[in-house]
């Protein structure tokens, strides 16, 4: 049998116990499929903070780097929120994303018609949404130098980022996006702000350029200002969103929550080469860790991600993917999906009745 | 009597037609509360540059500067889209924000009983929502410097710019902010990056030491991300909001959307001293300019938030304001807010049941 090793990072809050069901879900998809995994979990996070001082150890790094696929639970929580920048849960998090070299961020927000009434948009404007927003993940402002505090001319004190980004990161983002435009409805929005920032007219300028190798792609530009405004006003207008770092971590987080069911949404960081990382949308969520309440799904749809954009095992992860969906079929539901009339289930039992479907 | 001078700045697209019928609310309420105006129409936008050359006139600043207050209808247009930076009508605007000093943004969004079906949220998600965006207006990553093109080690062509606080520009707008909460329903919520950015540490450390001279306020601080999610989720949760340029953009482009009546929302942009700006959340919509179709409401509303927050003539804001509420009952509605059994009207037509009601 084909056989891959798997990097989890449980991390902290909810995440080992998403890890754990979903962990149980890849093995028995890749059996059934003839896949053998070697996992090796390692500490990530909040978890490695407390554990050897750093967020992201030095092994836990370099066994990512090492293993075919990365599988990350989520990071953070109170405890570490007032900790100094390098000590911070979240810092961990872009050093693990820089270390793999993962540029390209895939989200996808989709309206699944079993879950339509848990968003707080009108059904009408909420079904059939089914959007990707490809957000550029190892550039501009989150890592633009020169950074930090100082002095201005008055002498007052100062904050400073760089919002900075060379052709090579927008051409190679673009590709992607374009690529996986085509493999959707063809349609390809590039969000910026290029009536005021240098940055966003360079971007326009290059994604206006790489375009023209994909002629059987449509694309649009749009201001990021507005972007947020037809989110709202009709979400079914997108088919694939590119942009920045930064505005693609607001309008992702928007779009999903448009969906209705964060606890439902996986998302894909993917380099040139090299291992990808897989994780769910949602963060942490502290308040709810240990009590067997979370919503597994999220974290087994970034397990069919990692099959399909990081292994290229396409037919591992439809049989998860349709264990999902016949699994909400039977009315199995998490309480953060939970409808009347539906069964409501804790996150084992959640991962169980997934295990059925497989 | 009372005398004020006025500019107006009708720009581009609709802007005319809507200040037109602005002015005219604006003389009546004025007149019957006994104030006088003398208005001064000055070119700015694609008109200023069709005429003049250049997007903001030294003339129009210079009357703007002089002036107890401005009024502005919107700029823009496919016209000057590809036009180049300096030569852009949104290149004007920023000058007007620049020269004016204008460094405190207050966008409200109310969802009025009568338009609660115009939003796309669900009707209990929308309703009672009544928040105010306060946002940094002359600073951040749309004027820091350094900004520009050049080369990275490699030869690569870059785009940058900087996003940059400084301790008085975070603490001028906070007091505006918690003085506006505190007016309010006594609740701040600041909104920045501080998992990320440096320029957000400063902010958050700011924000967090105002408060302070505040204590009946209630301060929190929110992610941006979290902050672009929440106010699909849960719009009802925010009474004020203050942020950072460029996510004030953002989230109150958004904020406006989920009311569902963008051409209703007014702006106000205020200085230490010296006159106000006013104007439309709307854009110029160029696509039905001069059809008398606009929604004049939201600049005769800007005309409230001058009389108010830059004449400090409260009595006639709230005789305008009333007069909206009126004409909305009475049911007359423009085409973007139109809903069955109201009356269809235009622009005109709008501006003669307000001044009925004036
Ligand atoms: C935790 C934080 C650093 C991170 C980000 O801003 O990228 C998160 O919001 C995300 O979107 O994955
Ligand atoms: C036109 C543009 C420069 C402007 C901005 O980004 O500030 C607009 O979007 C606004 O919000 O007033």
């Amino acid at each position: 049998p084909k056989r891959y090793s798997i990097t989890l990072l449980p991390g902290d809050g909810i995440g080992p116990e998403v890890i754990s069901v979903a962990k149980n879900v890849l093995k028995l998809a890749g059996s059934v499929e003839g896949i053998d995994f070697i996992f090796q979990e390692m500490p990530m996070g909040g978890a490695a903070l407390d554990l050897t001082g750093v967020p992201l150890p030095e092994e836990t790094l370099s066994a990512a780097q090492k293993a075919d696929a990365v599988l990350l639970g989520a990071i953070g929580g109170y405890k570490w929120d007032k900790n100094e920048k390098h000590l911070k849960p979240e810092t961990g998090l872009l050093q693990l994303r820089e270390g793999l070299k993962v540029f390209a961020n895939l989200r996808p927000a989709t309206v699944l018609p079993q879950l339509v009434d848990s968003s707080t948009l009108k059904k009408e404007v909420a079904e059939g949404v089914d959007l990707m927003v490809v957000r550029e993940l190892t550039g501009g402002i989150y890592f633009g130098k020169p950074r930090g505090f100082g002095t201005n001319e008055k002498g007052e004190e100062i904050g400073f980022n760089t919002e900075v980004y060379a052709t090579y990161e927008i051409d190679r983002i673009a590709r992607v996006a374009f690529e996986i435009a085509r493999k959707r409805r063809g349609q390809l929005c590039s969000v910026d702000k290029a009536n005021v920032l240098e940055a966003s007219m360079l971007w326009r300028k290059r994604i206006t350029a790489i375009a023209a190798d994909y002629p059987d792609v449509e694309l649009s530009h749009m201001y990021v200002d507005n972007a947020a405004m037809q989110l709202v006003r009709y979400p079914k207008q997108f088919d694939t969103i590119v942009t920045n770092n930064i505005f693609g971590d607001i309008l992702s987080d928007e779009a999903s929550m448009i969906t209705g069911s964060i606890g439902m949404l996986p998302s894909a960081s993917l380099g040139e080469s090299g291992p990808g990382l897989f994780e769910p949308i949602h963060g942490s969520a502290p308040d709810i860790a240990g009590q067997d309440k979370a919503n597994p799904l999220a974290t087994i749809l970034s397990a069919a991600m990692l099959l399909k954009y990081g292994l290229g095992e396409v037919n591992a992860a439809n049989r998860i993917e349709n264990a999902v969906l016949d699994t909400l079929n039977k009315g199995f539901r998490t309480g953060d999906i939970y409808s009347a009339g539906n069964k409501l289930v804790g996150c084992k039992e959640m991962g169980e009745a997934v295990l059925k479907s497989v």
